[in-house]
C-alpha cells in the first residue's frame, strides 16, 4: 500500500483502415488509470487537423460519450493519464501538449522527468521563447519545434532533440502524417508497442493497455530508440541506443505497473512472487499465515507463502468504494478512516502469528495503522516482509519521492522502524536481490537511485526544479 | 463476479455522550455501500428536530463535507444505502423515510422486501391514504403511524405493525427520543448490535460497519426481536421471536455481505472458504492452478485450493478504477469492454488447467467472456466451479432475481451450460452443502428459495407487484 | 424595485389534436418566471401515465433539452414555478404535487396560501394521514383525495374539498383525463384560459403566459369558479361563485403581475401608468426630469411624466447579468453592490431636480442606496414617488409580507422615512385611489390588507404557522 | 436588438493601500459583462507572484466566493471579459494571458484586432516560436517578450512592440510591479482611467466599470498612448500620439457600450437620445406612439419622441429570465420563441399607429419577429426607424460583422428590405450623421468602415484570417 506515484502513462494508435480511434484510446488510458490519476488528456488525428480534449480528473470524470463524440474521426490518435511530478498540479499541464505552428501541428506525451530542464528552459526563453507550463514536456516541445524549423523531417527533429534532452523520457509523438514512440538512452521508463488483428499500431506505457484494446503485445521500445509509424509501416531509428546504460526503473516492477503487465519481457506478478520468495530467504520467520496489504501486497504474500510453506491467507479487505471524493470528517473519525479503507478479516487474524507483506514504507504512518488493525483483530504476532530496499534518497526520473528528509528510513534502523509501526519483526528486501526481482537477475541495469543513492546520471540541484515552479502561483489555473 | 443485486444496508447510532453522529453514519455507510450503490440518506435528530439529506448516488457522492456539516448535530441518527428493488428507481424513493406527524416525527430505513406490501396499500389507500413512493418501506411507516395514533409508544406501534406486515424486514426505526431495530420473525436478512468504547449503541445490517466505527460487535437482533435504545438503556422486545422458522438468507454468505463481517455468529470469509472445499470434494478435477473471480470468487477459489491441494494463483485482475461512469464507446468496443474490468495474469495461466471459482452464473454471459479471457490468455483447460447451486426461482424477500425465464439454469443442463461458457468441466455446489457453509450445519434455518422454488412464506403474485410499480412512469423523480 | 416575493405561477395544457406539451408548458413556465424563481416542475400526462421533474431553480436550470425529452409526450401537461411562501425551500415542496392513489393518479398547482392549513392538517393527521411536505398544497391534495373515495367523479370531490378549505387558492389540477382550474371563492389570486388556433386550452396565472404558447385570451376564471377540461369540452362550475366577496389582490397590479398581462380585464401597464399619475395629482413637485426605477417603476414614472408636463428620461441603468449567482465578495465591497445591480446615467441626472418612482418601500435601506446612487451622480433634487401605499400589516393570502415589525412604514412616519432614505420629498399613493388603479374605479373588491390591517377572510394566528414549519428542521431536502 | 457582437472588455487596478484586489476586479468585469459573454479571467499579482483563473463562461459563472478565495490577495489585478473575434472559442484561448519567462512575469489582456497578426504570427513561428492560442493577443505577448529581452525596461518593451502591431488594440498589461494601459494610434476601441477615493488606480474599457468600485473617472487614454502606473504614480508615454488619425469605432456609441458610460468625452445614453433626434428629422412620420426595442432601442426612441412630439410608450417588454441556457425545445416552438424574449404590451400598441426604433437591422429575421409581435398585438402600422447607417461591409477591428454577404443590406434596397421585415415605412440614420452622435460633430476622427467600406487603415485579406484558425479544430479545448 504504497504512497509513491507514478507520474504519467502514454498511449498512441496508428490506423490504416479505420477512424474511431477516441474510444480505443479511452480504453487504452483507462488500462493506464494507475499510473495518474490527476489529469487526462486525448487527441485525435484526422488528416492534420488535430481535436483534443484534456482535464483534470480521471479518464472516466474528463470523457463521457458526448466528449468522445465530440472529438471526432481520424487515422492516429494519442493519449495520456498524468500525476503530476515537474509541473503544478493545474490544468494548462494536462498532457497531451498540442503546438500549432506554421511547420505543421504536433501533439505529444511524455512519462518521465528530465535532468536538464532549468538550463533548456532558461536558454530558450533568453531566446524569446514563452513557455504557457511548468512542466518539461512544454521544454521537449520547444526543442522539437525549433529542431523542425532546418530538419528535413520530424523524425530527424526529434533525433536531434534527444542530443540535447537529459533524464527519464518515454515519449509518443504525432505529426499530422505520423505516429512516433520514443525511449530514452536509459530506458527509464516502460514504453512498448503492439498490434492489433486488424493491423492498427499501438504503444503504450505498459503491455496492460494493449490488452484492453485487443492488440497484440510485439515487442517493447528499446532504450534509446525511437519508432516511427507511418503509412507506408514502422521503422526504427537506433540513433541513441547503446549510447548509455541501461538503467530501468526496478519500481516498476515492485509497484508502479499492473500485475498484468509484461515490461521489459519479464511479468509483474512474478517479479512481485518473486519478491516475496526472495524476502522468505532473506528473513524467515515461525508464522501462521502470510497475508499481503492490498493491492500491491498481495502478489508478494504468494511468493512468500509458497516458498516458506506457511499458508497464505486472506487476512485484509479494501473497501472498493473509497476513492478519492471519501471524506474523513473531523479529526476524533480521521483516525478511524483506515478502517475504511482496510478492514481486518476475523477469521484469519485472531489468535495467529502473521506475516504481513507490503510493498514499501515511506513514512510509516499507514503501515502503523495497518499493524493496529490487526492488532485490534487479535493477531499474536505481527511480522513484517517489505518488498523493496529501505527508501533513502530521491528520484529524479519521474515519482514524487523527492525529499528525502521525510522518509522514516533515512532517519530510523530497522529496528526502530520496527518499533514506531508495531511490529514484531521486520524485513525489507535487500538491494542486492531487487535487482533480480525481474527475471532471477539475468538481466542487468536497474535504477536503485531512491534506495542508495547512487544514480546513473547526474541529477539537477533541488532548487533549479523549486525556482520555476514558484515563480507562478500553485493556484493558477 | 455476480450481477445480482442486494437491496439495502441500514445504520443506526444512539449515543449520550456527543452530538456529532453524522460523520459515524457517513462511515457505517461507507462500509456498507457494497449492500447498494443507487442511492444513500442520513437523518440526524435533535432533540427531535430531525435533519436530513438523501439523494441517488454513492455515498460519497451523496456527502460531502459541506452536505454532513449541514447535517448538524445531534444524539441520534441513522441512515441507508440502498439499491432498489420494490419501487422505481427514483429520488422520492430513496431512504430514510422521514415522517412528519402531529405525534411526533419519526424516521424508517428497511432492508427487505414485503411479501403482503399490495394489500396493505390498497387497503390504506382506500381509506384514504395518499403514498408518495412505490416502496415497502413507505407502507411500513403508514401502519405504523396509524398504529402509534392508539398505542401508549411508538414500540407498540412497532409491535403491532409487525402483527400485518408479511415477509422480509431488518428495520431502523428513530424517533424524537428513541432508535429502535427490528428484525422480521424469519430473520431473513442480517442485523447486529454493538457498542463504542463511549457506551454509543451501533445497529448495522453487517458487522464491518460496527468495525468501521470502532464499534464493538455484541450480538445479532434474532429473528422476531425488536431492540429499543433509550437513554434508560437497550431492551428487547420478543413478542414475535419464534413465531416463525428461521430462514436466513443463505445467499448473504456465498456473494451478498463483506468478507470481513460475521453474520448470525459465522464469518463470511469461513463460509466462502468452506464453499471452495465442499466444491473440491463435490466436484474434484485435475488442474495446475486454482484462480478465483475478483473480488467474491477469491475466498472460494483459495479454499478450493487448500482443500484440493492445487496451487492457489493470481490470474485475474480487476481494473479498480472502472467505475460506474466507465462507457463503452461503440458497439465494436464493448465487446472488448470486458477486459477493461478484468484482465488475465499471463505468466499464471499459460498453458495451466485452469480451476476458475465464481459465485454464481446467472445469465452465463460474464462467465463466457471470462473463459474466453482465459483461453485468449493460453489456459490450457478451464474447469469452472460455482460456490452456489443453481438459480432456479425467484427470490421475493429483497434481491433482484424476479424473473426465472432470464436464468441461464433454468431451461439448461450442466452439460448445455458448460458448452455455452465455453470451459471443459463445470460444477455447481450442492444444496444439501449450501446451507452447510455458515457453520458445517451446525446450525439450521436457511431460505434457499432461489435454488429450490421452496419458499418459508406464502409469496406474492408476481401481477400484484408491477400494477404500482406501473402506475406511475418509471421517468419521474 | 420591490423586494417581495410572488408565491408561484401555475400553469396547464390540454389538446386532443398533440402529445408534445412538454415544450409548451416550459415556455409558458418561463413567461411566469416572474412569480416564483426557486422551483420548478412539470408533469406530463400520457394516457394516465403521469411522468415528471421538479427541482429547485430557474426553470432554464431545472430543463434542459434532455430533460424535456425525457417527460415524454402526452394530451395533458401542468407546471408550475415557485416562491416558497408556506413550507420549507426544500426540494420536496416543489410542486406539482402528484398523487399516486388507487382511484388513479392526480397532479395538482396551487397559488395562494390557505388560513385553515393548521386545522386542516392536525385533523388529517390525527385519523391517520402522513405529510411529507410542509406545504398548503399537500393539504389541498389530501383533502381532495378523501373526497375522491367517495365522489362520483373527480370534479365533485373538488367542489366538496371548496368547502372546506379557506383562503387564497388559484390551482391548476390534473386526473388521468381531465384538467380543471379553480379560484377561490374571493379572487385573491389571478388565474385565466384561453385557446390555440389549434384548439388546445390553456391554463395560466397570468395572460403573458398564454401569449408565450400563442394561445389567445378567453377570459379569467371568476371567483369561486371551477372549469373542468376534457375531451368532450369545457364545463363551468360555479357551486362556490358569488359565496364570497371579491378581494382580488391589489399588489398584483402594482408590483407582481408582468406589465404585458391582462389581469381581470385590466391591463398591468395601464394600471402602473394610472399610479404615476395618480401620484402626479396626490403629490404633485416641481422637477427637471421623471425617472423610474426598473423594471417595475418603469411605467409609473411615464404616467408621472404623461400627467404632470415634466419630461420622462431615462436615469437609472439596470445591469442585466447579476442574477442569482452574482456575489459580494467582502463586506466593503457589499455596500457597493448595489451599483452593480443599478448605475445612474449622469448625462440625465447632473445637476436635475429628479422625481423618482418606485414601486415600495420595504424596509427602506434599497430606497436609501438608490437615492444615493443620484446624489452622487449630481441630482440636485431628489422627490421621490412611490405607487403604493405605505406597508403596515401582514399579508395572510401568498406573499411574503409576515412580520410587520420590519416595515419601515409601520414604525415611521412619511417625514422620517424621506429623512432615512434621503430624499427632498416623498409621496405614496392613498389607499382610496390604489383600488382604482386596475380601470380607474369602475371595478370594486381588492384586498389591500397590507395596507390597512384588515382582511377579508378571518386570519390565522402567527403561531399556527410557525409550528409546522419547524417541526422538521428547515435544512432537510 | 442587435446581434452583432464585441470582443471584449479589459479592466485593471493598481493599489499601494490594499491587497484584496480580486473583488474589485469581479466587480469591474461585471460592469464590463455586456462586451463579452464566452469567457471571463482574473490575474491577481502578489509581488510578482501571478494567481489567476479563467474559464469559458459569464463572470458570474467562472468565480464564485470560492474562486475568488483562491486568488488570494496582491496590489496589482487585471481582467478580462472575452467574445471570440479571433480565435476559437476555446478555453485556450480566454484571457489574461499570462507569460512565464525568465525575464520576469507578465499578463495582458487586450480589446480589438490586428490587421497584421498573420504575417507577425509566421515570422515568428519561422523562427522558433510555438503558439498555443490562435489569437492575436499571444502574438503580442510574443513581440512584447522578444522586445523584453533586449529592453531596458518593460515598458520600452511595450513601446516597441506598438511600432510592429497594427489595427485595434487597448491592452492592459501587468508586470511583477506596474500596469500598464495601452491604447492604439487610432483609437478604436474605447479605455479610460480613474482613481478612488482611497487612491487606488483603475483602468477599464468603459467608464461604467470606474463607477462599479467607486472610481472616479479621470479622462480616456488617448489613441497611441500608453500609461505606466508604478508606486511612484501615473506616467503617460505619448511616443505614438498623433502618429495616426483617430477612427474611434462609432458603433461604440449606436450598441457596444453602456448608456451610462461616458465615452471618450460624450455621454453613451445622449449619444442614443441624439440618434432618435437624427431619426425624426431624416424619417419623419406621423404615428401615434414611438416605442424602442429593448434594451438598446429604448433611448433612440425617447430622443425620437422628444423631438417628433409624438408621445413615448412602452410597447416591447423583455423576460429578463431568457438567458443563455433557455432553450426552444421543437422545430415548432422554436418560431414562438421570440415572443419568449420580447411580447407586446396590447394597452400601447392595439389600433396605434407606432414608430418602431431599433439599432441595426443585419440580417432581417429578428426584426421581422418582432415586427409580426406587433402586427398581432394589433397595430395599425409600424415606421421603422433605425440608429444607424445599412451594413454593408466587414470589420477589421474587434466585432463580429465579417461576412458581408449575409448582411441584408448589402444586397437589399431599402423598400426591399421594409417589405421583407414586413413594415410600412423604414429609415435608416444618414452617414452623415452617424459621425455627430457623440456630441453634435464637434469632434470629429470616426471609424465607419461597415457602413462605407472604407478603413482608416490597411485591412487584411480574409484568407489569412481563415488559414490560422482552420489548422487546429475548432473542437479542441
Amino acid at each position: 500500500m504504497g504512497v509513491l506515484h507514478e507520474e504519467c502513462g502514454v498511449f498512441g494508435i496508428f490506423s490504416l483502415s479505420r477512424k474511431d480511434l477516441a474510444g480505443s484510446v479511452y480504453f487504452g488510458l483507462h488500462a493506464l488509470q494507475h499510473r495518474g490519476q490527476e489529469g487526462a488528456g486525448i487527441v485525435v488525428n484526422d488528416d492534420g487537423v488535430f481535436t483534443y480534449r484534456k482535464d483534470l480528473g480521471l479518464v472516466s470524470e474528463v470523457f463521457d460519450q458526448d466528449a468522445l463524440t465530440k472529438l471526432g474521426e481520424g487515422n492516429i490518435a494519442i493519449g495520456h493519464v498524468r500525476y503530476s511530478t515537474s509541473g503544478s498540479n493545474d490544468r494548462t499541464n494536462v498532457q497531451p501538449i498540442v503546438v500549432k505552428h506554421v511547420k505543421g501541428a504536433m501533439a505529444l506525451c511524455h512519462n518521465g522527468n528530465l535532468t536538464n530542464s532549468y538550463e533548456l528552459r532558461q536558454e530558450l526563453e533568453l531566446s524569446g521563447s514563452i513557455f504557457h507550463t511548468t512542466s518539461d514536456t512544454e521544454v521537449i516541445s520547444y526543442i522539437i519545434t525549433k529542431e523542425r524549423l532546418t530538419a528535413p523531417s520530424i523524425e530527424v527533429a526529434v533525433e536531434r532533440a534527444m542530443d540535447k534532452i537529459c533524464g527519464a523520457y518515454s515519449l509518443v509523438i504525432m505529426s499530422p502524417t505520423k505516429m512516433i514512440a520514443v525511449r530514452d538512452p536509459n530506458g527509464f521508463r516502460p514504453i512498448c508497442y503492439g498490434m492489433t488483428p486488424e493491423g492498427d499500431y499501438v504503444v503504450a506505457s505498459e503491455s496492460c493497455a494493449l490488452d484492453a484494446v485487443g492488440a497484440r503485445f510485439v515487442r517493447d521500445v528499446e532504450p534509446g530508440e525511437m519508432l516511427v509509424f507511418t503509412k507506408d509501416g514502422m521503422f526504427s531509428d537506433r540513433t541513441h541506443t547503446g549510447k548509455a546504460e541501461r538503467a530501468m526503473c526496478i519500481f516498476e516492477y515492485i509497484y508502479f505497473a499492473r500485475p498484468d503487465s509484461v515490461v521489459d519481457g519479464c511479468s509483474v506478478h512474478e517479479a512481485r512472487m518473486r519478491a516475496g520468495a526472495y524476502l522468505a530467504d532473506e528473513h524467515p520467520c515461525e508464522a501462521d499465515v502470510v497475508i499481503g496489504v492490498p493491492d500491491s501486497g498481495i502478489d508478494g504474500a504468494l511468493g512468500y507463502a509458497r516458498r516458506s510453506g506457511i499458508p497464505y491467507g486472506v487476512g485484509l479487505i479494501k473497501n472498493k468504494y473509497v476513492g478519492r471524493t471519501f471524506i474523513a470528517p473531523d479529526q476524533k473519525m480521521r483516525e478511524k478512516a483506515v478502517k475504511m479503507k482496510l478492514n481486518a478479516v476475523p477469521s484469519t487474524i485472531k489468535g495467529k502469528r502473521i506475516v504481513l507483506i507490503d510493498d514499501s514504507i515511506v513514512r510509516g504512518t499507514t503501515s502503523a495503522r495497518i499493524v493496529r488493525l490487526l492488532r485490534d483483530a487479535g493477531a499474536k504476532e505481527v511480522h513484517m516482509r517489505v518488498t523493496a530496499p529501505k527508501f533513502i534518497a530521491a528520484c529524479y526520473y519521474g515519482t514524487d519521492i523527492d525529499d528525502p528528509s521525510c522518509l522514516i528510513a533515512n532517519n530510523h534502523t530497522t529496528e526502530e522502524i520496527a518499533a514506531m509501526i508495531g511490529v514484531d519483526t521486520l524485513g525489507f528486501l535487500s538491494v542486492e536481490n531487487v535487482v533480480k526481482l525481474p527475471d532471477g537477475g539475468k538481466t542487468k541495469g536497474y535504477c536503485t537511485g531512491c534506495f542508495t543513492g547512487e544514480y546513473p546520471t547526474p541529477v539537477p540541484s533541488e532548487r533549479k526544479k523549486a525556482k520555476f515552479e514558484r515563480k507562478i502561483s500553485e493556484k493558477g489555473e
